[in-house]
């Protein structure tokens, strides 16, 4: 193991799974593509500028594509790549250690 | 799956999971227990302050203990508790998706 490479890369994927909001996103996408609005079903919360932010961020890293169909109206799906499809065991991971190991209660949810 | 519900708990688990060395120092004490000196054979670059400050919140979080021997001199040991323990397949999964899918120039490590 190599310890002074490791650093770099896991702080590479903790910084992209780490934004607000980046968790869930990736783990609605593991149910199939989905268009801009279905997202907001399952996060009412967030609002479209703040999900269009953190969604631009996803496909920047290669975690996500957007393609943009030329119908009326114009539709546009997100679909994990493989890159974001590997995340998989990672946001299954984190998500079961913080159900099993974190309180509601001592949440932080200010980030 | 209760989204409303998810995100707080995985907010908590990134948050304890993203801070610089933090994975470093969970992955370390996977092999055993360690005295403080001995973090240093593998993270030399890290300050005798700032590794306190991460062993602190760890232990805050209960994911690890810290033991003080009383022997002259004192020895001080840090183990990982059970939450600890369970972080092993999220740290795994971190650590290999950002070996695989990470680019060290790509890696910005200013966090």
């Amino acid at each position: 193991m190599d310890y002074q490479q490791m650093c770099p890369r896991y702080e590479k994927a903790i910084d992209v799974l780490g934004k607000k909001w980046t968790g869930l996103i990736i783990r609605i996408l593991m149910g199939g593509k989905k268009r801009f609005g279905e997202f907001h079903a399952q996060m009412p919360d967030v609002s479209d500028r703040l999900l269009s932010e953190r969604l631009k961020t996803l496909e920047d890293e290669g975690i996500i594509i957007r393609r943009v169909f030329d119908t009326k109206p114009v539709r546009v799906e997100y679909e994990l790549t493989e890159k974001g499809r590997a995340l998989e065991p990672v946001v299954t991971a984190i998500q079961a250690w913080g159900e099993h190991w974190c309180e509601p209660e001592t949440v932080h949810s200010d980030r």
